[in-house]
């Protein structure tokens, strides 16, 4: 039985996480703390666990966290760089769902977090818990930075192509169209439900939080500096990323070898689904699951290489491949508890 | 192992039965019929099903669906009741989500759907899948009339007054809120996003289908005819049933003992829960899970006893319901398969 | 030229009064407050208006304010209270958005709004703004109180039963459904997209501060107090209010002649339509217009008379009956500025 | 008054131009067609008309029609091209919303539309109707073909550019997403409220009908042949076009003075709105509005020039637009009837 704490409970990636844990018989939701929230039972503020889980949220409390064997960091960013330090000098393993811990150049990451990182020294421990990429390095991990929701859209899409060097790497264009969920359970006005809804924008053009890190990782990936232009947008939906990735192919791209180039590469990935030539993805095959839908296609009249991802972000894109990391971590079936069928509609 | 087949899989509740059946280890579908569909993958109708479940769409066969334990129709009302018999003759047992044998009245069933009733002889045979009711019936059942989705709503909610004579049988009013999902995956105009969407409206104001099955049922639980106003409407979401149930008290109620009453009555119902006192429910505390909340209530200023009661349309209402009937039939443990977390956003 | 000042501008019914108001010849907006806004343009904040109206949102000031002719209060409760009686010395008419002169007793008003009146003296003085019935009052009141959006449902559907004694007044059971946009434009989680989207509730069970609007109006016009259960319920959308109202027939009323009771009531009334017979209301009929649709009709199996009432809560609900209360007030047509063509999607 | 008659008016499209242009003194509907509806009055079908025109849908008649100073045409593609010739030679001027005359070359045409062009000799004669380029054209004009939804948005966004020569005309990228209604009022399983909802994908990648007419306009403009990747997008609302438009400088651009030669080039367009720098639009901005707002802003990082358009579809996409043309052809107030301020919400 695997004893697993949550940080700051009280958000979106929280309550699925719970989601996704309740139901286990191999792991025990231990503590999961909000200081805001102290005392109150967690299906009071998440309804949807009312008899599931007898669990109420508790103060932060180092002796609690350190009785587990993982503990997941569900909070917004700055806050896991404050505590991850002593909980794993205690021997806790931790998988953390925000920022902290995902960029290797700290002066970047201050940057665009416009605060000092208090825990520098950690971020090179830190394994980025994409799977497709690092499953070997996150079995072994003692703190795993899970990748953000577009991030993992956008780099899961672009994956095959970068590896083998068959896109122009200052081509890339990322046109992305994010459910109103990535933007967190925070009052706001922005995101009320009269504000959001029936309505499409982009935002962050002048430069969103995700684009350094997925820059980071399309540049390992590739071994080469990637040009990359990233847009975000604002869908009115609830769940859901959709990424249209735009690139023009290398000399050395054969169009025709496309959709095997795709198929081969994640042929073992429970996780990565490569759809049939001709047909598209939709953001809700994959809701309310782990799964990523892609598919790739050439445009001869244009010569662009198109690959369209679709993933749930707050499944794929952040709390379910947090489980999954503890699954590799913990040498667990990859996909324990984590194979729900996608809720189509 | 039960081998399952599904007559008419192309709709909601279709879908919906692959959802909860696909994953399972004790169960296997053996065949999924539909007429239009024939020879197409599923995961080509439903894309959340690609890498789940690798099956297509088969002509309706005697043969193969004989060869089956169990057969859900997932089929509009009248389709079920010209090959029902058969395949009972044939030793299968049928879990019916339409409506053919869920009116023990004939006439009322022809008036209400307007076409003869090929199979009357075996409406008596039929048991009404409620198992909340008929949970020992159901066991044995050859024959199982899953319930409509308002009326599995609506008998919940009143069950517990009714069956203790503590509400006026005269004064029932069930207000009542349906997602568009129940209308169906048929194109027509009146369900069309553009429609349906941003926009409450009631229907079916001088008499809607379920009302005559939510009668006989209130009738039966209460032993002496009711009165009921049934008014359902359209809400724009996709899943679920919000019915508000208002009635008088008879003068043997106490008001003060109506929560009680109530967690007494479910105490033992894995797919009922009583909220605590105050808390009301919504649809999205049960998304995509067979669970039902309830909430109980009396209004002293008006004298009125208020029951809420959520589902999700598709689950509890139609194919989650059938699932858990087939677990009953079978002798498997009730909620085998049916323990998902609701999908709260 | 009608010199106009909105004072509390950046919620929903101060972008509604800038929509409605802002291409009227007739009328100049003078003034528009924000404490928290004040300098920034309006159409900073409400980016429909870029292009339409160049002005910025200032500090509430009583000079700027007394210079017009009407100030509208699109503010919270307990807002107007405070500075009414000043501008109302100073020669301003005030039209009153807020519950602050709603309620005749005020000792009703503080026990709902839980703080203490700090203008009673001027509440008798305030005319409730329900053209319907007070038409001729408004023409010369100083002081206008618009109905909330649930009263004004309410009492048009209940309006011609009660004025004629021809419904059982303790029989009144009103379930209503509000779009989300009641709420207003305050950051809040309950009301955030994704808490919103998707899903339908009941809230005020135990009492909402629209009841005893509603009862006092509801006794007004029947003359003898009628008792009134009110449930409202939150639905995923962002405009419209659909009441559906029941009440028993008294035995004066004869069921075949409430159709022709509701047109005659309503035959020169610019603002409410009676539907045909057997055509039910839809709340998109009405978008972003300032019309009322009722249906009416008996119930036989149930003797019960049904109206079903749809409005635009901030159109009809809140700003556009707060222009028709200024056309009113000002002897324009009516229908001045109010004629747009309900947006049907 | 301006005699108006509608072919085809069941649709998306026929109920806006009702909705502009009943409420108008100078323009009189006198007749509008439908096959499938003729005696039903048009408020039965678009219940938002109740009690603003008192009309009946009637049968396709050439008399009936040739009555009119103009005839909009409001059906699929291929009805116009059917009745067209005789209209006009009976002295009605028309507005045709279909496809049917705006490509020039005929093949392309029936290569798309995969039918015969019945028609072709008109295709000259008629004017494509987007006023920012062919004002002057469109005051003539006998016919007018009234620019796609796509096509307006993405025309309007890379005019500026093209005009002057300021991007490379082989770097054009249009990843746009469309609202719902963009597919009509058609039953249609695809467009199903449960289909529809909460979801986004991509479709027509390998090709749709609007691209040909794109490139036909974008080459006109830049006088020279460009090349465009157009991926378009279904969004999960009722109304409302984003288009997200890339594209690499030339060399001759001066970033700086993006801003500015935008706002030249539309200073004196009534339904273009250039916002600020640093302010991007969103479909909501101009919901049920003829405005088309812009952005613009060249990304230094990767050397993008990003425009970003919405549009209403259904308005400046459509009726609309197919408004204005009407406005300037007969001589009147380019914007009359068509200054209504958006519906923020």
């Amino acid at each position: 039985m695997i004893k697993a704490g949550i940080v700051g409970g009280t958000g979106y990636t929280g309550v699925e996480l719970l989601r996704l844990l309740a139901p286990r018989d191999d792991v025990s939701i231990e503590v999961i703390t909000s200081r805001e929230m102290a005392g109150t039972p967690v299906s009071t503020v998440f309804p949807n666990l009312f008899g599931v889980l007898d669990i109420a949220f508790s103060e932060p409390d180092a002796e609690a966290l350190s009785a587990c064997d993982v503990v997941f960091y569900a909070t917004p960013h700055a806050v896991a760089m404050k505590t991850a330090a002593d909980l794993l000098a205690r021997g806790v393993r931790i998988i953390d769902l925000s920022a902290d811990f995902r960029l290797r150049d700290v002066a970047t990451w201050e940057h665009w977090y416009n605060v000092p990182h208090e825990c520098p020294e950690l971020i090179h421990d830190a394994v980025y818990g994409l799977p497709e990429r690092n499953r070997e390095r996150i079995r072994d991990a003692r703190l795993v930075a899970v990748p953000g929701c577009y991030p993992t859209a956008v780099e899961l899409g672009y994956l095959p192509l970068l590896e083998k060097g068959l896109i122009q790497r200052d081509s890339l264009i990322a046109d992305v169209k994010s459910a109103v969920s990535g933007a967190g359970r925070k009052a706001a006005v922005r995101t009320l439900f009269c504000e959001a809804a029936e309505s499409m924008s982009a935002y962050g053009v002048d430069g969103h939080r995700h684009l350094p890190e997925i820059e980071q990782e399309l540049n390992d990936i590739s071994e080469e500096p990637v040009n990359l232009t990233f847009i975000p947008h604002l869908a009115p939906m609830v769940r859901g990323i959709h990424a249209t990735l735009y690139s023009r192919p290398a000399e050395s791209l054969d169009p025709d070898s496309l959709q095997a180039l795709f198929e081969a590469r994640f042929a073992d990935e429970p996780f990565v689904d490569v759809l049939p030539s001709g047909v598209v993805p939709a953001t809700r095959n994959v809701r309310a699951s782990n799964q990523c839908q892609l598919a790739v296609t050439h445009l001869p009249a244009s010569n662009i290489v198109l690959v369209l991802a679709v993933i749930d972000n707050l499944v794929r894109g952040a709390s379910g491949q947090a489980v999954q990391n503890m699954n590799i971590m913990f040498g667990l079936d990859e996909t324990a508890g984590l194979k729900q069928v996608p809720v189509l509609l």
